[in-house]
C-alpha cells in the first residue's frame, strides 16, 4: 500500500524543502527550531537543568500566570495524550468521579483513559457539530454528587470546534469541582485566561501552536491542588506529583527527558517571543485561516462547522456532495506537490481536515489553495469550482 | 547553584563542539544522526509510516529474531522507564504477581512501578555488588505459587553490573512464568539470545547502545504472549496491545510520535549496520572500557565492582579513600574541559560513574583520562597517582 519512503534520512539527496504540513501536528517548524537539535545535552548536567527551569518559567509567562499566584509547570515525556492521562492517573482520588464532556474523538479518548484506569466517570455527550453543553454539565453535577472532577477539550481537533471552556469552568467551580482542560490544539494560538476559566490543570503540547517538535507534553496547574494528590498516582511514569517534586528538588526530570526536543522547544519559545507573543501568533493563524476558508469556498469545498463555532487552527471540510471524491487520490496527488493535509475523524460524515498552524504564513496557505485547484483539475473535478459559484 | 546555560540554543555563538557525554545516556551521537532531525515528518503520512515499519522490522533483525518465529516490536513514546512500566501495566493480569529481582536503582524502580499500579509483587533483593541470585529466585518461585511473572534488569546501570539473565530465564521458564527483561543499557552493545534466555518481553531504548536520541522506548516481545493480555491494561497511553494493534492496522502510532527522534533512530540503525552490527559495536565498547579501566587505575581510581561482574558499558568508581574528594569540583572542572561524567547512585558507597557508550571511540576515552589527570592536578590531588602505583 505504501510507497518506498522518499524521505529516507541520511541519504545525500533529499528534497530541497520538506513537504509542508497542514495538519494538527506534528507541524512544519522553523529550520532554526530543528537546528537547535544539533546538540547532545547531558540530562543530568547543570546547563541542561537550567534550560529546563527556563522552559518551565517561560511557559508560565506565556500563560500569564506566576509561581507567586500558585501556578506551576510540569513537563512530561510522551505525547499530549500522556499528559492528559497523567492528570487523571495522578489527580483523581480512589473514590473520585470525573464528568467528561465529549463532542469528538479527543473527548472520547478521555473517557477511554478513565475506563483503563478504572476511574469512575460520567460522559456528557453532545453532537460533533455542537459545542459542549453547559446546561447538560450543570444537570449532571446537580444529579450526581459523586462527581469530583470536570474535564473538557478546548479545541476538539476532530472538527476544529472551539468549546466554551470559561462557561464550563464557571459551572464546575460553582459546584466546587476540580477542572481539567485539554488545550492541546489551542494553547499558544489564542489567549486563555486560566484564572477566569477556573482551570486547575491545563494540558498542552510543544508541537502545536508553540511550534516546537513532539516528544513531551506540559501541564500548567495550581501547585497546591497537584501536591494535594500525593499518593493517588496509579502509574509511576505518569505521576505528576513525583515529577514536580523532582523538578523542585534538583531541577531534573525523574527519567530520561527528550533532550533534543527540549532544546528545540527553548528555541521555539524564543521565536514566539520574537513574533510578538500570543497576540501576534493568534493574528497570523487567523489570517491563515481566513485565506484558507475563502480559497476553499472558491474551489467548492464546504466547512463542516458553521463559522461561529469554528476555531482558527484546524478546519474539517466535507467531501464534495456533487461528485465522486476519492480522498486517497486527492491526498496523494497533493502530497506529490509538496502539501500534506489530514484525513477526517468524524463518525457520521465524510470529511478531511486542513490545519493552518505551525511555521505557515498566508503565502503558504495561498500556495496550498493553488495546489488544491491544480489537483482538482488533474482529477477532473474542476466542475466543483463552477458549482461553488452558485452555492456560495 | 547552577551557572547560566552556556549552551543556549539559537545563539549564533556556540561551542565548536559539544561536550562529550560519558554517561549512561542520553549520549553523544553522531552529527549525521542529529542531522536526520532537520526534517518535519507528518505522523499520519505514508512515507513516515513506512519509516516506522522499517524501524520495527530492523529492530527484530538486530535482535536476531523474526516475525515468522512469533516476535514483534512495539515502539512507545516516552523514556525507557515508560516502556518497562507499559509491560507491567499491560501484561500482568488482575490477579497476577511479579517476582522482581533487585540489585540496584533500576530494579527498585520496577518495584515502585508495581506498587503504583497496585500489582502484587515479591522483591528478591541482593546486594548492589552481587549479581541477581538465581537460587533465591528458585526459592521464591517454589514457595510462592501466586507468582506469574519474573522481571530482571540485565545491566543494572547503578553499578554497571551484568546480571545472569539466561540462568534467571531458565528458572522462570522451568516454572512456566512470563519473563520480562529490562535491557536498557545492554541491548545493541552485546549479543543477547532472546530465545535461549527465555525472554517474553525485552525493553530497551534508542539512546543507549543503539546511539539514537531519546524520545521513545521499544519492546521486543512474543506477539502471542502480548495479544493474550488484551483487556488488562490499566493505562491507555501505556497499553502495548492497543499500540501493537494500531501498528498492524494502519502502520501508525496511536498518539503523536516523536517524529524527529524516529528519523534520527533510522539513521542510527544505518550507522550500526555500517559499523558491522552488534559484534563490532560490542568490540568498540570493550576497547573503550579497557582503556578507561587501565587509565583510571593509573590515576588511582578503583572500580566499585570486581572485573568479572562489570559490564563494558558503564563503570562506577569509588571516591578516593586517601584524600578529601570534592566530586562537585571534580565534575565541574572536567565539564569546563568538555567532558561530562555522571554522579553515583549507590546507597552505601560514594561513587561516580563513567559511561563509554555512544559515539565515543578509544581516542575519546584517552582524552578523557588525560583531562581527568589534568583536573586532579588542578585540584591538588596528583598524589593519588603515586599512591596508585603502590595500590595496584
Amino acid at each position: 500500500m505504501f510507497e518506498t519512503p522518499k524521505m529516507k534520512p541520511g541519504n545525500t539527496v533529499v528534497a530541497a524543502r520538506d513537504k509542508l504540513l497542514f495538519t494538527p501536528g506534528p507541524l512544519t517548524t522553523s529550520l532554526s527550531v530543528k537546528q537547535a537539535m544539533l546538540h547532545d545535552a547531558g540530562s543530568w548536567h547543570f546547563e541542561f537543568n537550567a534550560l529546563v527551569a527556563s522552559i518551565r518559567a517561560r511557559l508560565l509567562q506565556v500563560a500569564r500566570v506566576s509561581q507567586e499566584s500558585g501556578w506551576e509547570t510540569v513537563l512530561l515525556q510522551g505525547s499530549g495524550t500522556f499528559g492528559v492521562e497523567a492528570v487523571f492517573q495522578t489527580c483523581v482520588p480512589p473514590q473520585g468521579k470525573v464528568a467528561v464532556l465529549v463532542n469528538g474523538a479527543y473527548g472520547e479518548r478521555m473517557a477511554q483513559m478513565l475506563a483503563h484506569a478504572r476511574i469512575d466517570h460520567a460522559v456528557v455527550r453532545t453532537g460533533e457539530d455542537a459545542p459542549l453543553d453547559v446546561g447538560a454539565l450543570k444537570t449532571c453535577l446537580e444529579s450526581d454528587p459523586a462527581v469530583t472532577h470536570v474535564a473538557a477539550v478546548h479545541c476538539e481537533t476532530t472538527t476544529g470546534i472551539l468549546n466554551p471552556i470559561e462557561k464550563l469552568g464557571c459551572a464546575a467551580k460553582a459546584s466546587g469541582k476540580v477542572y481539567i482542560v485539554d488545550a492541546m490544539s489551542s494553547f499558544g494560538g489564542m489567549p486563555i485566561d486560566l484564572a477566569r476559566c477556573g482551570i486547575d490543570f491545563l494540558i498542552s503540547s510543544p508541537n502545536k501552536c508553540l511550534e516546537g517538535v513532539p516528544g513531551f507534553s506540559f501541564v500548567l496547574c495550581r501547585r497546591g491542588v497537584l501536591l494535594a494528590c500525593e499518593g493517588w498516582a496509579r502509574s509511576l511514569s505518569l505521576d505528576l506529583v513525583g515529577q514536580l517534586k523532582t523538578f523542585e528538588k534538583n531541577g531534573q526530570f525523574r527519567y530520561t527527558p527528550p533532550t533534543h526536543a527540549l532544546l528545540a522547544f527553548s528555541q521555539a519559545l524564543d521565536e514566539l517571543e520574537a513574533e510578538g507573543g500570543i497576540a501576534f501568533r493568534n493574528e497570523r493563524y487567523r489570517r491563515n485561516h481566513e485565506i484558507l476558508l475563502i480559497g476553499m469556498a472558491r474551489l467548492g469545498f464546504q466547512p463542516y462547522l458553521p463559522r461561529e463555532l469554528q476555531s482558527h487552527f484546524i478546519t474539517a471540510f466535507r467531501y464534495p456532495s456533487t461528485v465522486t471524491f476519492d480522498f486517497e487520490v486527492f491526498y496523494r496527488t497533493l502530497s506529490d506537490r509538496g502539501f500534506i493535509i489530514y484525513p477526517g475523524k468524524l463518525t457520521q460524515v465524510d470529511t478531511f481536515r486542513i490545519g493552518n498552524i505551525g511555521r505557515l504564513f498566508p503565502a503558504d496557505i495561498e500556495q496550498l489553495v493553488c495546489a488544491i485547484e491544480a489537483v482538482l483539475g488533474e482529477m477532473g473535478l474542476s466542475s466543483l469550482r463552477k458549482q461553488a459559484k452558485t452555492l456560495f
